[in-house]
């Protein structure tokens, strides 16, 4: 299967996910602006592989530079991981593993250059291994949650292009069906940019597991009809409480599920709690081109001009999360208070 | 503003509904076979319309036969009303407005077969006038909800070109915004097929009405940022209870309304109410091509042959629908009785 970012020494290359699933072509990335730019249009997304990314696009401010100043050097530094951290707001992971890196820049400043950049290299490697293994115990964690027979639903792409890893709510699906656990899976598209049919549906197929397409609006009437057992989604960012930013749709599956008494789990790493951030009120929601919704495939589907709201998340209050599946352990529920006991622990 | 349906003497003139809005392109139909691919095939659309085109559809039917053998001319008659029925098996308005037109032919049946057929064209005239007369009462009917500034969602097209005639839901925002009311629109895009995106953006840009379009997805997460004041949507079929099928997403959105304590109306005229269907259960869904979901635009999105369920409709429970806006007046709540009371009046 494509990979979906890999370090080729002085660049990265990752899949190109605009162009999913009707040809699997390649982006070379060699500066921190090609990277910014790829996470903005979407090339590359995913909030895990997203913080994976931007610790190499910090990393490829950095690695060509012959700069021995080092007040320029941490300067340059800076700024690049500005640019970065600006081009998707929601998405925790991003300054996260971006804040990883400038600290053992920092921590290393008195060092020579040489050293700096090693050690940054080091830790932007720990991170992507850090990202694997985390998402390899999501998988083992949320594994009890797949029985046989069971048909999970399911929004957005969690799984390896959204990782660069096993994936996180994908993950504990490939795990279930490696371990000859028989169930199927329905995918909302997820509009606008379908990420749903066209890459989870990918993925799933690539697997060989049982899956059927749906457009979002369907999902309530696919549970009144009694063909969903359960509910998995990503996350973007989760604040101290446990409400949650994931794409746009979570939040409406949520609520559905509670109306028909579906379990509706979170899966995300660690990674993803913003401590910072007490309630969801307060995370940022990017705000997306108009012409996402207005155009389908390259052309206009609405009246051309016709305003459009296009927020790329909503907020999923803890309350209506019956857990949070992370690599370090399950919060159910998810109160303030579990989480960091599982979390901090 | 381009005519959802036109009788030109000898066939039916019909806009290309497939096409809006990027062209205004016209169907002329002059068998009860090519309306029946129009119906198939969506070139037009709308339950109220619908029964109105069934109605034209049966008359194309017997107007060009020259035959004069009764049982012959009956025969015809009866199997272009079953293959028009068949078209689309949810909205009822089909089989009403077929019905009332079969009716009149064979009370007929002992005159002369020129006559039967000036009855059976008096009657589908009568039901195209009762038609406009409906939508008109019922935007008079529903006028009192649109207050100054208010924000009103909807999903799908229910305006005239749903209709052929002033709407039904959007008929009551139209008749709002000549009487000067200031208020807003927010519009579900109504996938698979994007009417909401396509068509009734399309209607309210003409009018001049302040509007927004968002993905079906979004329409949860503008209720919980206070978006939303009023929910109105339309119908292809009530059961004898209350329980609605309308476009599919439709009970995903009185599902979001209750949570959010927004008042959800159905807007539809008497001739949508089936009688011998005691409850939504009954009510028969109609499933389409799966192409529909995997292709937009004529463009493949999903992998190739991904399975796809596509039921075109959903049902919404009568518990979960504030009230109905009829021609007759509002059933509010919507209760077998209550219904009884005012459409059997």
């Amino acid at each position: 299967m494509a990979s979906a970012l890999e370090w080729r020494g002085n660049h990265i290359r990752v899949i190109d996910q605009r162009e999913l699933p009707y040809r699997e072509t390649y982006l070379d990335l060699y500066t921190p602006y090609q990277l910014a730019e790829a996470i903005k249009s979407m090339a590359i997304r995913g909030a895990p592989l997203l913080g994976v990314a931007s610790a190499y696009g910090i990393l490829l401010g950095v690695i060509q530079t012959e700069n021995d100043n080092r007040e320029e050097f941490f300067k340059a530094l800076f700024t690049t991981a500005e640019m970065i951290k600006r081009t998707r707001p929601t998405a925790v992971n991003v300054e996260n593993a971006i804040n990883l890196v400038l600290e053992v820049a920092v921590r290393f400043n008195k060092e020579p250059i040489a050293k700096i950049k090693e050690e940054m290299h080091a830790v932007v490697e720990k991170i992507r291994k850090e990202n694997i293994e985390m998402c390899n115990a999501i998988a083992r964690n949320g594994l009890y949650l797949i029985k046989n027979g069971i048909r999970v639903l399911t929004i957005c792409n969690t799984g390896r292009m959204a990782t660069g890893a096993i994936g996180t709510a994908l993950g504990i699906l490939f795990l279930a069906h490696e371990e000859g656990i028989k169930f199927s899976v329905l995918v909302c598209e997820t509009r606008p940019l379908l990420q749903g049919a066209r890459i989870t549906a990918w993925e799933l197929q690539k697997e060989g597991i049982r899956s059927t397409l749906i457009t979002d609006n369907m999902a309530a009437y696919a549970m009144k009809k009694n063909m969903v057992d359960l509910v998995l989604v990503g996350a973007d960012r989760i604040a101290a409480n446990g409400d949650t930013a994931n794409k746009i749709g979570t939040y409406n599956l949520a609520l559905l599920a509670r109306e028909h008494k579906i379990p509706f789990y979170v899966v995300a790493p660690t990674t993803t709690f913003d401590f910072t951030i007490p309630t969801g009120d307060e995370i940022p929601i990017e705000e997306r081109d108009p012409d996402e919704v207005r155009f389908m495939m390259g052309k206009l589907v609405s009246p051309k001009d016709f305003p459009v709201w296009n927020p790329a998340f909503d907020i999923t209050p803890a309350k209506y999360i019956t857990g949070i599946i992370t690599d370090k352990g399950i919060i159910e529920p998810p109160t303030r208070l579990k989480i960091k006991e599982i979390i901090q622990k």
